[in-house]
Order: C-alpha cells, then sequence, then structure tokens
C-alpha cells in the first residue's frame, strides 16, 4: 500500500493508494492551517507519522508540489503559495525521520500524468501522451516511452505559461478565472443582451457550457476561441515534443465537446498530416484524484 | 575515421572526419544531379561505395537530412526536396551493400547539435542545450545530458514551424527570406527615404546587420523586431524544454550583437529568474561544418 499526498495552495490531501488505484483512508488538511501552525514541514512529518502508525502496511510515500522541483527530486526550487518550503531538503529530512520507507516528489501535474499512465482507463495504449490539465491554472505532463519527461533541468512542460498567438500566456487566457472574465467582457459588448448568460447570477465554465447546449451564439463563440488558442499552444508543443496522444483534464475539460472541434481546427491547419494522421485527443480519466494517485504512482514507479 | 554525409536540397556534401573533428577530402555533389541521374538512392551508394574503396580507414558512415525520420532512425518519412528516398529502408539497404560498416541516419538539425557537442569549443561546458539553427530555415536540435533529445515519435525540436506571438511560423518571420522581404515592407514604409539601405542593390543578412553599426534607424529596428520574435519563441521552447543553454547558428546568426540585446529582454520579461538567473546564449562555433561534423557525431556514439 501507497500513501499519496497532493499538496495544493489550498489543501493537501491523504490518501492510501491500492496498487489498482483506489483511494482509501482519504484526508484533508488545510495547508494555511499547516503554514500558520507548527510549520510547513513539521505539519507534514507529524501527519505522515500518524499515517504510517495508523497504516504499518503503508511501504512509500510519494509527495506531489504544484511548483517547481530540483532535477535530482530532493528538494522544491520555487513554490509561491508556500516559501517555507523552498530549498528545504525534504526527502533527506523525511527519509531520517523514517528510515523503512520510500519517500519519492514531484511536481503535481506531472504527477497527473503518472495517474493516467498507472490508473486511467487510457493507460494501456499510451506509452507516450501529453496530458494538459485546464483549470484555474493549466499545466501539463508528458510520459515519453512509460517515463515522466521532466525536461533538461527538471521542470519542463510548464505549458501553462507558454505564450499564445494573442501575445498573453496560454493561462491568462483558458484558466478558469480568466475565461470567465473572458465571457463577461464578451457580454459588455453584447448591448443588446441577446446572450441568454445575461440572465445567470455566477458565471463558471459549467454554466457557459450548458448554454451552449441551449444554443446561446455568445457561449458558442466563447468555447470556439478557448478551443482555438488551446490547439494553437498544442501546435506549439506537438512541434517541440512530437507527441500525438493528448489528454485534456482539470475544470474546463468538462466542456471539451464544445471547444474540442476548434482545437482539433487549429492543430489541422498549422501540422502537418505526420502529427495529425493518428492523433488522438481524448478526456482524461481520473478528474480530481489524478494527483493524489499519480503521487502514489512516483512510489509504484520506485518498489 | 568517420565518413560524414549532410544531405541538403542544393548539395549532398561528403567529408572524412577525424576523431578531433577536422574534415578531410570534402566533395559536394549537387542533389539533382543524383535525383535526375540513377535516381538518389543508387547514386548514394555509388558515391558511398567510391569513398570506401578510396579511404578504407572508414569505420563508419553518418548521414544527415533535412526532414523527418523514423523513431527507429531506419528511414526518412518527410522530405519535400528528395521525395524518392521517402520509406525508403535506407539504412538498411547500405548496410547489406556495406556490411562492414556503420551507418546512422539523423536529422540535419539534431545533427548539428551533435556536431557542436562533439565538437564544437562549448563541448566540455555542455551536456544539455538547444541549438537554434536560424537560415533560410529555422531548425534546431536539443543535447539533454549528452543524448541527443528526438521527441516522442522521433522528429521533436522542429521549431521552425512555431506560431509565434504574431500568428505567423517563426520561419515565416525570422527565416533569412522573409527578413529580408520584412525589410523591404520597411523600406517602402519609409517614403522620406531616411534609410541608408534603400542605397542597396540587394539585400542579406550582413547587409542589414552592416547598416546597424552604421547606425540606420530602420535597420536596428528590423532586427530588434527579429531579436523579439525569436526570444518570444525561446520562451515558449524554454518552457517545454526547460533548457537555459542556448546556441545560436545559421546565417542569420552573424548579426548576434545586433539581435540578441532583445531576445533575452523578451526572455526577461516572460520568464521568472528560475530560469534566467544561470541562461547562457550564445553563438554556435562551427557554422557550416555543423552538419557534415554532426552527422559524423552519430558515428561517434555508436563506436
Amino acid at each position: 500500500m501507497i500513501l499519496g499526498i497532493d499538496v495544493g495552495g489550498t489543501s493537501v490531501k491523504f490518501g492510501l493508494v491500492t496498487p489498482e488505484g483506489e483511494i482509501q483512508h482519504a484526508t484533508r488538511f488545510m495547508t494555511a492551517d499547516w503554514v500558520n501552525g507548527i510549520g510547513f514541514v513539521e505539519s507534514m512529518k507529524k501527519e505522515i507519522g500518524e499515517y504510517l502508525k495508523k497504516y504499518p502496511v503503508v511501504k512509500g510515500v510519494g509527495i506531489g508540489w504544484p511548483g517547481l522541483l530540483s532535477l535530482d527530486r530532493t528538494k522544491v526550487v520555487l513554490l509561491p503559495n508556500i516559501p517555507s518550503i523552498v530549498n528545504v531538503p525534504i526527502v533527506e529530512i523525511l527519509r531520517s525521520e523514517f528510515p523503512q520507507i520510500h519517500f519519492k516528489i514531484e511536481n503535481d501535474a506531472k504527477c497527473a500524468a503518472l495517474g493516467e499512465y498507472y490508473f486511467g482507463s487510457n493507460k494501456q495504449r499510451m506509452q507516450t501522451f501529453l496530458l494538459l490539465a485546464l483549470g484555474t491554472g493549466v499545466g501539463s505532463g508528458v510520459m515519453m516511452s512509460g517515463k515522466l519527461f521532466l525536461g533538461g533541468r527538471g521542470n519542463g512542460t510548464e505549458v501553462g505559461h507558454m505564450l499564445t498567438t494573442r501575445g498573453k500566456s496560454l493561462e491568462n487566457q483558458v484558466g478558469i478565472n480568466h475565461l470567465i472574465a473572458y465571457t463577461k467582457e464578451q457580454l459588455a459588448l453584447d448591448t443588446a443582451k441577446k446572450s441568454s448568460l445575461h440572465k445567470e447570477a455566477e458565471l463558471s465554465p459549467k454554466v457557459i457550457a450548458d448554454h451552449v447546449s441551449k444554443g446561446d451564439a455568445l457561449a458558442i463563440a466563447v468555447w470556439n476561441d478557448i478551443g482555438t488558442i488551446i490547439g494553437e499552444s498544442l501546435v506549439n508543443i506537438v512541434r517541440v515534443m512530437d507527441i500525438n496522444n493528448i489528454l485534456l483534464g482539470g475544470g474546463i475539460s468538462g466542456a471539451f465537446d464544445y471547444f474540442v472541434p476548434n482545437l482539433k481546427k487549429a492543430m489541422l491547419q498549422h501540422l502537418p498530416t505526420y502529427y495529425t494522421d493518428d492523433m488522438y485527443i481524448g478526456k482524461a480519466t481520473l478528474e480530481n484524484d489524478a494527483g493524489l494517485l499519480g503521487a502514489a504512482g512516483l512510489i509504484m514507479e520506485a518498489i
């Protein structure tokens, strides 16, 4: 049994993961409580200790982090949400505290790709794929011939910060908050109030997607545009990585059917058939559990 | 001794390469003569046979191609200039013709990176770097921990076809012909004929660069713009590959001093210090010989 830990800016999720990818005994801690209490590292040590005492069947702990890691995977080197963890030799600290346990750390988006690899329903087909996680942030992880791609210095595939053809970063256009802000801008331009979205008190990717199914022209145009932007960014990623199996996950991917047609159109427009003939664009299969399962996947690689 | 072969759309260059990177007995064949004569493959077999007879000291032959290759490096899969070579099992054909000789093939831009790795004056420093070849086309090759990066399906780092913030491909903006066309456009807008470039009968990267040193505002603006475009594309490559050792080669790189300031400015603007603190942007060191030397480098890896 493996303990998976998914560190986030808001919460830290723990869960025991079976080799079949079932999550048991999940717990959620508030990141702020850890930071403001005895400190993040001490809190992590304490709660891992509690889990190991309670579940002695655990042989390894995998931890996913929403930041950049050292190439040797011994520490976090950039994590604006939890500055106190930066450059702390966290793996060494945990190994000396719990010497009989395997510890591994990884970036959370890369964990999500690992999670899809080990536990997703696509796993048999895909030795090489890109997982694009479209949420508040835009992250990605790449499996290449069954191995996580780290890049030259350990932090490749930070695709949310790539510049698009419109000069802004991908995340600053298709991240959830930006998608909502963009929709509001379009609504402000719709002075005749033709769009049924005007009647909504609150906008979310789901609400905007629901109006597509009602035939709302503004909602359709928003998702078309999102699809084009993501598709053009994928063109650039494909040119660099030569990967044409792409899984889309995260909160935005609920609107898969509404933005993927334009996404594919952009890719077909800018890529020769070498890339597109056997291209696969599909939904990620694990949703919110991908990060935690992938963290556990780190240990499946090690033991 | 290794026979390096650099296949191009115009010519095919042969040269014996010593382990120190010296080129001896270089010959240049016209690609069109091979295609229109007994055929490309037969011509290649014949000329390789002549070299091997004349120089029995040759133990291996490395061949660089200006196109896409199969992941297993047995054949060329896309090469618009020489369609008759596509999908021909060229390595197998050459091995059965010359069974005592090692044969390896690679993409030419990747060969150029290999050439810099084995024979460039940067070689001691750089285990991981990107070579950006800025010529009529824009290509690149990446060495990652001393190994050529091929990408998921064998043809990664085709960066000339990445889309820039202006919506066109990198090559269609900074490739030599496009650079000249862009300069002519700017000259057409300069109706007061302030630019000293109006007096030039023919424009080339070198001519345009020469006018920068004379303080010509239009020439300065052109190179500034080229620098920004390349820099923004490098931002995207760096985000995907996490490589911050970058060598610039090709015909455009003669104007290094004139476009690199804006190139760096764009990178500093869009990348956090994690990437830029120890970033290295330098000139490639091998110029026109990089492809042939890199083709020979293929065999240095093998024997």
